[in-house]
C-alpha cells in the first residue's frame, strides 16, 4: 500500500479509501491509484474466502419478476442510478423472490440500508410493519394501494388510460373493448377509470358486459378478445391495458379476418419493443419507466440523507403514441 | 435475542444465524424465530447508519447492457439461482457500467467472492489480468474470443444458424442475404460460420455480397434489408442474426409489397417475445438464456469450493423453432 501510494504521490488513506470502494475520492486520483495498483500488481488485501466488507449505503432491490423490457427497463435504470450515487445494488429479482417473505426480514439484515421494492400483489401490513421500524424504503410501481406513508413512485395510469380512450372516442368508436389487467391491481384499476373518465366526457356510458379482466399475457389478449368480438354488435375498437395483452388482440383479429385498423383498432399500453414490431404498429401510452427508476433512487436517497418528503406518492406523466392500430370508425359499421 | 430464542424455542445461535441471514436453518426453523422477532418487536440489531455487514459470499453481478429480454432473462436467471445456493447478487447494470473500468478494481474489492460478468467487446487482458490474480468468476455470452483458462458459458451459436439455414436450404432457398451482427462479435462470427457450413452442406458457395454486418438494431435490419432486397437477382430469403434485426427486415419486405413467405423468407435469431408478435410470427432459434444463467452460477459455485472445472467453455445447446416466416421457394422465382 505504501509503494502504491509512493508510486501515485497520493496519501496511504487516499489508497484505502480507492481499495476499499469508499468514495470521497476524484476519479483523476482514482485512476493513478488504480494505475499504480495495476503497475505493482497489489495483491487483494483480504485472502478469498473471509468476510467480505460492503461498501456503505449499499441498497436492496427487489423485482419478483422476471426483468424483461417492463420491469428489466426500471431495474436497470435504477441499477445505474443507484451505482451514479455511489450506493451498491443487493438485487433480488425473478419469479421465485415472490414467495420469498423478505419483507419481514428486511429491518433486521445489516448488509442494506435501504430498499426500492417492485412488488406482487402482497399484503400491505408488511409495508407497515417495516415501514414502523424505520427502514428506509421506496415503492415502485406498486400493484396495490399503498398506505399514505410509504412513499411509492407510479406512473399516471388513469391519465394514460383516459388519452387513449379520448383518442378513440374522437375517432368515432362508441363501442369500445377493455381487455383489462387483473382486478385487485392498482394499475388496472386506475387505467378503467381513466377509460370510464374519456367515455363520460364523450358522454357515453361505460358498458361492463364490455370489460374483461385477466393476467396481462398474450394468451389472455387473445382470448379476451375472441369473446368480446364475438358480441352483437361487436366492439369497433379494443383497448388493451398491455402491449402483450393487445398482440394477443391482433392475432384474434387477424383469424377474424378483421383488417386493423380498417374494420377495428386496437391499442396497447406500455410501449414495448412488441409495439413497433406487429403489422401494423400499436398505438400505446408510453410509461417513464427508466425516469420511474431514477425518481425511485431520488427519493431513496433523500430518505436515507433523513430529509422529509413532501410528496410520497409520486406519478409520472405518461405519453400517448399513435401508430397505424387505431383509424376513424368505418363508414360501413 | 434471549427473549426471542425462548419464545421460538430454538438457541441463542439459531437466532442469530436467521438474523444474520447465515443459513443452515431449516426453513420451518426460520418461520419460527421470524414469528417470535414479529411478536416482540426486535429492532434492527445495527443502527441506520452503521457500516453494514453482507452475507457471506456475495456474488459481483456485471451486465453493461440494459435488461430486457434478452440480457434480462440471463440476469433473472442468475440472480434466482445464486439466492437458492444462499448467495447474495451485488448487482451493476446498465449501459453507462460498459465505461466502467471495473474489472481493474474486481479482484480488490473486499465486497465480493466471485463474479458473473457479461462483457461488452473488450480487451481480453483485463480477464487475463483478472485471472492471474486468482479472483474467481464466470464470463456469460462472450462478446469476444476468450483466452482458455476462462470458465465462459455461451449458446452453440454455429449450430444454431447452420440449423436455421439448413432449414432454408432444405425449402429450395440458395440466393440468401444475412444481416450480421458487428464484425468484430464471437457470436456473429460463429453464426456466419454455421451459415455458412449449411450453405456448403447443400453445393452452394457463400457470397460476401450477400452480407451485412452491423449493430442488431431492428433499424439496422431494415436498412440492411432494404439494400440485400435491391440486389439483382434478388435473395429469396434473409437470415437476420437478431430477432429484432429480423423486425426491420420485415418492415422493409412490406414497404417493398413482398410477402413473407410467399415472395420472401425472414428469420431471426433468440426467439424473443417479438418473434411471436410480428405477422407472419418468426421463424428463429431459441437460445437457453434461463439455462446459461443456471449454468454460470454452477461453474462459478464450483470455482469457489475450490473445484477444479473440467469443461471451461460451456457451449449450451439451442432450438430450432418453425413458424410461419419461412416457406418453400416460390414457383415463380
Amino acid at each position: 500500500m505504501r509503494d502504491v501510494a509512493a508510486a501515485a504521490g497520493v496519501s496511504l488513506a487516499t489508497v484505502s479509501r480507492v481499495v476499499n470502494q469508499i468514495g470521497g475520492v476524484t476519479p483523476e486520483t482514482r485512476r493513478l491509484v488504480e494505475r499504480a495498483i495495476e503497475e505493482l500488481g497489489l495483491p487483494a488485501p483480504v485472502p478469498r474466502g473471509g468476510t467480505p466488507k460492503p461498501v456503505e449505503g449499499a441498497v436492496y432491490v427487489r423485482c419478483p419478476y422476471v426483468l424483461t423490457d417492463y420491469f428489466g427497463l426500471i431495474v436497470s435504470s435504477i441499477a445505474e442510478t443507484l451505482e451514479q450515487h455511489g450506493r451498491q445494488v443487493v438485487l433480488n429479482a425473478g419469479e421465485s423472490v415472490a414467495h420469498d417473505p423478505v419483507l419481514t426480514r428486511l429491518a433486521s439484515r445489516r448488509d442494506v440500508g435501504g430498499a426500492i421494492l417492485i412488488l406482487p400483489p402482497e399484503p400491505s401490513e408488511d409495508l407497515v410493519r417495516l415501514s414502523s421500524r424505520r427502514f428506509p424504503f421506496v415503492v415502485v410501481d406498486p400493484r396495490t394501494a399503498l398506505p399514505r406513508d410509504i412513499p411509492s413512485v407510479s406512473a399516471a395510469h388513469h391519465s394514460g388510460a383516459r388519452q387513449l380512450t379520448a383518442h378513440l372516442t374522437a375517432l368515432g368508436h362508441t363501442r369500445i373493448g377493455v381487455i383489462a389487467g387483473p382486478r385487485e391491481w392498482l394499475a388496472a384499476d386506475a387505467r378503467l377509470s381513466g377509460h370510464s373518465a374519456a367515455l363520460a366526457d364523450a358522454g357515453i356510458l361505460p358498458d361492463p358486459a364490455l370489460v374483461r379482466h385477466d393476467q396481462p399475457t398474450t394468451l389472455h389478449g387473445y382470448r379476451a378478445a375472441r369473446e368480446l368480438l364475438a358480441l352483437d354488435p361487436r366492439p369497433t375498437a379494443l383497448v388493451a391495458f398491455n402491449d402483450k395483452a393487445a398482440v394477443g388482440a391482433l392475432q384474434a383479429a387477424a383469424e377474424l379476418s378483421l383488417s386493423v385498423p380498417g374494420d377495428l383498432s386496437v391499442t396497447g399500453f406500455d410501449d414495448l419493443d412488441l409495439s413497433r414490431a406487429t403489422t401494423p404498429a400499436l398505438t400505446t401510452v408510453r410509461q417513464p419507466l427508466q425516469e420511474m427508476g431514477r425518481m425511485a433512487v431520488s427519493l431513496l436517497t433523500r430518505l436515507l440523507d433523513r430529509h422529509e418528503l413532501e410528496a410520497r406518492h409520486v406519478e409520472l406523466a405518461v405519453d400517448l403514441v399513435v401508430r397505424g392500430s387505431t383509424g376513424p370508425l368505418s363508414r360501413f359499421d
